[in-house]
């Protein structure tokens, strides 16, 4: 039997619901997480309230192998995601030694004060282990099962280098695209369909896509197989290769991986 | 009293969760609720999963004045939103005779034929009206206080606009931001949170930014206040301004909206 590993994750910040922030960190984080063998089966963005963090928190863990937050770590009054992972897994928080022992020759090497805001980046929960941020010392922080990391995307993914040897992984999920030149969705839809249902043990996905290409436009369908089977995601290239020529279509498959 | 109306956004879709796909839409949603009065309130990502669509859309429709879903309305086998959308509200589904009549002569105009798999774009909930398609024909469309659009951003992005008319919106939420060139976010956490404190009609935003200036790196901070009190939102923009003075930075205030 093949084991399967989820995670959810909750991305925290009024900045991506006001439409401010464009988040690019779901998907760095569920590319990082695919290779391990862990797949994101969901994922939420919450605003700044306590309340709302630590309930979203609590049903996500409960639910999934894995939680990776971003978000809400930094200097400011608005910062409050240490204090709601915390409460959410009943444990005190505060200003830590071992977190300030890396921020205080950091901003000593730079001349710049190490001020409340700064020394409220210290404050991590109770039992959490840090998270190393080669970018900007502040650490994350892991408790139980959740990751908590840095909203900023180049800090969150320096953050990821020190997470990936933590996690423990299940069957990874393979993935064959075959691209369809000048087929539309609309054209494949039936036998798609068709081959998905003779085929459960793999999910069928078809992305169409127009660009333009020079002076003309290009158009097409992205097909994708994805399965814990590796046989059988080769086995349904060739399959999707041979629906997009029954369509007079150009298949074009990715390199094995 | 200022009427308060909030939203959620339901991005329906494996290949988002996949790290496949940037969502975009979520960000789209949010800049075109706001001047109309809509809040969006929550966001969340779920796979293409019948029961999970059903259930997060009960509780996202029960919770907010309106719900906005993107993905899953294609002509695919694993386009299953309106059939999880009629069942949510415990409507039937079929194919519609008003929809058939958008895509028959789209399709005839095109020379494409009308097989199963378009067909399957007329298929609309019992007692839903259409949301216009201006891109690619296939409508969305309304059921309660629901609004169903397509995943790919230029179609979602023409269906808002036989959306704006359909909403009643309520107080509007101002936002100035001021610019702290030359300040880090921890230079100003302490005075941040102090006026925070003391103004809790209003919402104080720190967002750090580094980038590259020719050769040089730029670095600041922008602060931004949100409230639906348009006074107290300028006041701060002022206050904010004498902060980032104080350390010694430059102060720049967008233009008032």
């Amino acid at each position: 039997m093949t084991q399967i590993v989820t995670a959810a994750v909750l991305l925290i910040g009024d900045e991506i619901l006001s439409g401010r922030t464009q988040d690019t960190n779901l998907r760095t984080i569920a590319q990082f997480l695919a290779p391990l063998g862990v797949e994101v089966r969901e994922a939420r963005v919450v605003p700044d309230v306590h309340e709302t963090i630590v309930a979203t928190l609590n049903e996500m863990r409960a639910r999934h192998n894995y939680v990776f937050t971003t978000g809400g770590i930094g200097p400011t009054h608005d910062d409050i995601t240490a204090d709601a992972v915390a409460a959410a897994f009943g444990r005190g928080v505060d200003v830590r030694e071992d977190a300030l022992a890396i921020l205080r020759p950091y901003y000593a090497a730079r001349g710049q004060e190490i001020n409340d805001g700064r020394i409220r980046m210290a404050r991590i929960p109770d039992g959490a282990s840090l998270i190393v941020n080669p970018v900007s010392a502040a650490p994350g922080f892991q408790l139980g099962n959740v990751f908590v990391m840095a909203g900023v995307p180049s800090v969150m993914r320096g953050m990821l280098l020190d997470v990936a040897h933590r996690i423990e992984g299940g069957a990874v999920v393979h993935v064959r695209t075959v691209r369809a030149n000048g087929v539309r969705e609309g054209d494949i839809a039936d036998p798609l369909g068709e081959l998905a249902k003779a085929e459960p043990g793999a999910s069928l996905g078809s992305y169409p896509f127009v660009r333009l290409a020079g002076k003309d436009i290009a158009y097409g369908t992205n097909l994708v197989a994805r399965s814990r089977d590796k046989e059988l995601v080769d086995r349904l290239a060739v399959a999707l290769a041979d629906i997009i020529r029954a369509q007079g279509g150009t298949p074009e498959t990715d390199p094995v991986d």
